[in-house]
């Protein structure tokens, strides 16, 4: 048995052509689709997802970079490395969330593929408040507010306005020039909708579905102290993910179903980090099988705590190996360096020596 | 403040060239110079080396894939993806240790390169072996002793021979074919020695310096069970690297000096395993500063417990991207999909759209 030796970077120009043959829009429902039927389909005895780890730090800049991993056994392990450095923007012109990811073959250890992680977040990210709110939100919901107007907040109203009838945006942030610059970050979706600046106050009373997205930073939060409650309201969380970083206030939480995407982390880095596990509801891998209990999620009050989980990751990643499959883009490069004899770590040079003589 | 956006691949020929530019023995010296120098200045308040994790099992074939990452505070964080196989070279034609190994910037997230980790572990480990032979081993150490001849072996050879005066190889394999194509193998290092076939038993009474670096499975070691005692020994015990998988003899072990590479490692995957704590000695970074103790050790029996130390990929890793800036190879790409805009996820897209309208 012969196996590939090669390995395939989809990089940042093979992951713009994807996009731009695909269609944005095909990419976002196929992602949307994928992630459903992966949240259906998983299964612990097949799939280990260990809690991330990584290296944070507050010098010379706060930040962390850490790793995701996951296997999916006798196929595949996955790793993200993912760092998030708040203030990359001002400093450095760079996103907050610089993130790359390989794959490897779990038969071999071998590099299957390496593709840019940074839009693959952001996609991702945005498609599972989407799944999150298609179990949670009213199913009509028609206004999205948006508190927190960076990187993330782009994909996260592309993928809700994918399966809601949204007709109004309500949008906020600390920075000004954020807010403004939103219409123009979201002309490619092409929604025809154009994003009302609006408070916390007002969002959180007009909205049917909310996306929290912001750095605030750790021992900060939360975004605000006072929630009027009203009949129905889903909130996705999308900015904890950090030792002391939270983003709602401990007496909306109280109040609401919190669904975690993956509770072992969740009470370490979201939302969840707030409360005793006795108050945190089921994971969305298990609301999704449960009819009844999404009902009731749907006519109350919810927050989905996204802190990321390594199989949005994974199926973000294989959507476009997949795609570049399909299309022949993405560069071969044969990474790891051996010879036709295994045995020989020097093999390769030999042949180069004998070759130039 | 601007940081370079650009990833550099440093893939199997540019690795190649490297080496065929450098010189197969400049390289292995470089390397044992910059790693010994790199355990000298190790210091855990600038450098953090969790232990590494993965996954293990034991179907469709034995195998485990992990990471080993570090820190160096403010600058790195480096992750090497390691895999190990015992059954790839039978069943898959591929070596039995894959692994490639990436630099993220401390500052930003920013992976700075990409590095294949098979010919560079090789490297490493022998470079390891060396460097812990002239902390312990005889200074005018004669005769090698290699137990177990794949491609471990060669780098062992070749490092050993490096530093120190050998005129003789005893060789040692299960597989008799594995063994008599050492020589053709070490061929490009021109020792102008012809390795010996020979028994461990013999290897045990005639060499200075012995290599271990087999794949014996785990709960099958140790590779031999007697030990005649002499004045001198130093073993490298390359193999252990696996909870259960051991090479020597507990009664050896107890007799040596035992230095771990890495302590906490050792005692989980290594020779240390079968040890109590108050039996190992010194690990190498401690060793080096002491040099009444290394006296000790090298008029006696001892043992370098060498699991693998991410500093070690760290300093290869580091001495292969400096060869190829100056030299101008690998290959640039920007692999993470951003746009000047880095609040702006679809940036890049918008770009290509206007471009192509």
């Amino acid at each position: 048995m012969e196996k590939n030796q090669e390995s395939i970077i989809i990089d940042s120009i093979a992951v713009n052509k994807i996009i731009t043959k695909i269609g944005l829009n095909r990419v976002m429902d196929d992602l949307i689709a994928e992630l459903e039927e992966a949240i259906k389909n998983y299964n612990k005895e097949e799939t280990e997802v260990p809690i991330r780890s990584g290296f944070n730090y507050k010098k010379p800049f706060l930040g962390l970079v850490e790793w995701m991993p996951i296997m999916k056994k006798g196929e595949e392990v996955l790793i993200k490395v993912v760092g998030y450095h708040p203030e990359n923007p001002d400093i450095f012109k760079l996103p907050t969330i610089l993130s790359t990811i390989s794959s490897y073959d779990a038969h071999t250890g071998h590099l299957n593929y390496l593709v840019d992680g940074v839009l693959l977040t952001a996609l991702r990210t945005g498609a599972s408040s989407a799944v999150a709110s298609k179990l949670m939100a009213k199913p009509n919901s028609k206004t999205l507010g948006i508190i927190g107007c960076g990187a993330q907040s782009i994909t996260q109203i592309h993928a809700i306005c994918r399966l809601f009838p949204i007709e109004e945006i309500l949008i906020y942030d600390i920075d000004q020039s954020c807010m403004n610059s939103i219409a123009d970050r979201i002309a490619p979706i092409n929604l025809g909708i154009s994003p009302k600046a609006s408070h916390i106050s007002e969002i959180m009373e007009l909205s049917d579905i909310i996306c929290t997205a912001t750095s605030i930073a750790p021992e900060k939060g939360p975004l605000f102290s006072e929630f009027k409650s009203k009949p129905h309201l889903h909130i996705n969380a999308v900015g904890a993910d950090f030792p002391g970083k939270f983003e709602l206030p401990k007496s909306l939480l109280e109040k609401a179903f919190v669904c975690p995407d993956f509770l072992d982390q969740a009470v370490i880095e979201g939302e969840c980090q707030q409360l005793n596990k006795s108050d945190i509801g089921s994971s969305w891998d298990e609301l999704i099988h449960d009819e009844d209990l999404k009902k009731n999620y749907q006519s109350g009050i919810s927050v989905f705590d996204s802190t990321g989980w390594a199989l949005e990751d994974q199926v973000v990643a294989r959507l476009f190996a997949n795609y570049a499959e399909d299309l022949n883009l993405g560069t071969k490069m044969n990474i790891e360096s051996f010879s036709s004899d295994e045995k020989n770590p020097y093999g390769t040079i030999h042949q180069l020596i004998n070759v130039s003589e």
